[in-house]
């Protein structure tokens, strides 16, 4: 989970990014609040897209806004100089709106607080919840460009600290026992929904905790060669590839990497392909490395697959990961993000040939000044070695 | 899921509420969205908490606004006149701010379709979004109040159309599922975790999809009487109450209910408890009819409990289901919500003493003119009949 040293480092960073005009900021987007605090209201819970805010002011206080049934379902523990809890419910008494309960207990707070330039998500704030804001921007030049808050911290979030690193390997773990026990229930008269269960809670048990468990689970074939999405009740047949590619969200934030396990024997041409993407993967590996071009690794890996003869790579040959889907660096051809130390980063490389079927492999990687560190550990191929 | 007919009657009526002067409306509120639309972002996706909008005109229009990836997770079928796509991710090029993205399509096709006074949410939409509206308000009076839009449509989703009730009933009986199946994952040993695994494989097997379970799944006993929340890994011994009060979430939509299962052979106390319990849910449920004042309802399960001894219902008797926890109507002591035709409410009245432990009992029922009519349908009881 996000520690305290983490959350005071990230306001830290912040804070050194801002014109020294700007004394507080009020964070809105659910990620930002988690990001800089701890706070997430858990997607498993009652509170699942309930709003909360964060203040944050340059001389160090951090405050943080919720009503108590949302406060109820953080996701861990909360690293603020303050809480500002509203009683939304009682069990006592009817309810009323409660974003409106919210914006009241910050309007009462902010004028204690904030006696100084103000600067806010205007992404992450609903208009209610603005209403109440004394003298406020919405955005700030930074390093000459003029930019959003929202705009700042997505960037910040790029340069993962340990904490954050610490927490996305805990999915990567909890995933690969969700691999692992894919080469055992793949098999033919599945349905892609069982497999999806069996992953499920493989990943879960591994995490000893509820967690979220999304991506592409979906059967292939030499007719349907390019699917994705949830499970189907679709049922595996002798010949299926079925692509297991998909994220695990221990609060907020998820791994993503893929495998393909072949329904019975793979035939000759699809371990010829998925030879091909594994060895596209590891040639867009040798690429990472801070400072490098996020076009020239995608390079790498679409080029290995022309070479052996297979199409160009029709998607991302990998992306950011964090705390969205997708979010920078994005590696495409066109792509004009660079690698930057503390990215952390998925390589994909997928073929999808009429004839054979369609499959993908991945792994994560840590984003360093002298090269990368491979995150995930899962086992790749069409079949258990 | 939701139908076209339901989404087009739920605008009709949210027009008949509205003064003549206002001719369109913004929804940013994701259940808003999808009350009157179908579309809501898979929570089980990469999109989960992404940003959409709905434009509707009193003339009939319905504007779908949302980026390509958001779209891309649709739990359902939309049903809209137009909807008007971003292309914010192409897998060729790096991405910018989605939400910018939003905003900039959204301000492009207002100012085609707006000419007149426009009315929008201010609780679900942002200051970036709301940058672009013309001529707008906030607020209108109805029924000689001020409101809001989004207390107007809280006010309207109260009475579920017989879509909504179908997709209720659907959360139930996989819910119900879920619940046979803890009869037999409730042993000495097992982990609160392994039973919810359990359970939420049973529920999305029998629901044939991906969708959250959550809810309380913990054990009570003498000494720990009193818990709620997500499983840990507590391990289960004979004498403890394992309480499992959980809702399954299909397409935005919740069921609600309890059973509690003893762990080994109940004892006396906690099977008279069980008993006064499930009494105190049926002396509610005779109270169940359109009209009816909530705190009644209250009253007569807290009275059944009482005149069996058992202290005075700790928590509400209830409240109203469908995309929210807990919403309207809330039933409790000094409740001054009334019962509406079309509600969809629970009834859980629980019980936790020391020495015996902690359990609760629970049914979801959709009120008519006539009465009540029960729509989970799981067994009641501490252990399998």
């Amino acid at each position: 989970m996000l520690t305290k040293e983490g959350c005071v480092q990230r306001r830290q960073n912040l804070w050194s990014l801002l014109p020294s005009s700007i004394e507080s900021v009020l964070i809105g987007d659910d990620r930002h609040v988690q990001y800089f605090c701890g706070f997430r209201a858990n997607p498993i819970s009652f509170s699942a897209d309930q709003e909360s805010a964060l203040l944050l002011t340059r001389e160090g206080r951090s405050i943080f806004f919720a009503d108590n049934f949302t406060r109820r379902t953080a996701v861990a523990e909360i690293f603020v100089s303050e809480e500002v809890i509203q009683g939304w419910y009682d069990h006592k008494h009817s309810v009323g709106n409660r974003h409106q309960a919210l914006s009241q207990v910050l309007g009462t707070h902010l004028s204690r607080v904030c006696q100084t330039t103000l600067l806010f998500e205007k992404e992450g704030i609903s208009v209610e919840l603005a209403s109440v804001l004394p003298e406020a921007q919405t955005g700030v030049v930074v390093d000459r460009q003029a930019m959003s808050l929202g705009a700042i911290i997505r960037e910040l979030r790029r340069s993962k600290l340990a904490d954050e690193v610490s927490l996305l390997q805990r999915c990567m773990d909890a995933g690969a026992a969700g691999q692992a026990v894919a080469f055992e229930a793949v098999v033919p008269g599945a349905t892609e929904l069982e497999v999806y269960l069996a992953v499920q809670t493989a990943v879960q048990r591994a995490a000893g905790l509820a967690c979220i468990v999304y991506g592409d689970f979906r059967a292939t074939n030499a007719e349907a060669f390019k699917l994705g999405g949830l499970p189907t009740t679709y049922q595996l047949k002798d010949g299926d590839l079925m692509i297991l590619d998909f994220s695990v969200v221990i609060a907020g934030y998820r791994s993503d990497f893929t495998n393909t396990v072949a329904v019975g024997e793979p035939t000759v041409a699809q371990a010829a392909q998925a030879d091909a993407c594994i060895e596209a993967l590891f040639a867009a590996e040798t690429k990472l490395i801070a400072g490098a071009s996020c076009s020239a690794v995608f390079n790498a890996a679409n080029v290995t697959l022309v070479k052996r003869g297979y199409p160009e790579l029709p998607h991302h040959a990998g992306h950011g990961l964090g705390m969205e889907h997708p979010e920078l660096p994005i590696l495409v051809a066109e792509s004009t993000d660079t690698l930057v130390a503390g990215d952390v980063v998925t390589l994909e490389p997928g073929v999808y040939t009429e004839g054979t079927g369609g499959m993908r492999f991945e792994h994560n990687y840590l984003i360093t000044d002298s090269g990368c560190k491979r995150l995930s550990h899962h086992e790749l191929g069409l079949q258990q070695a």
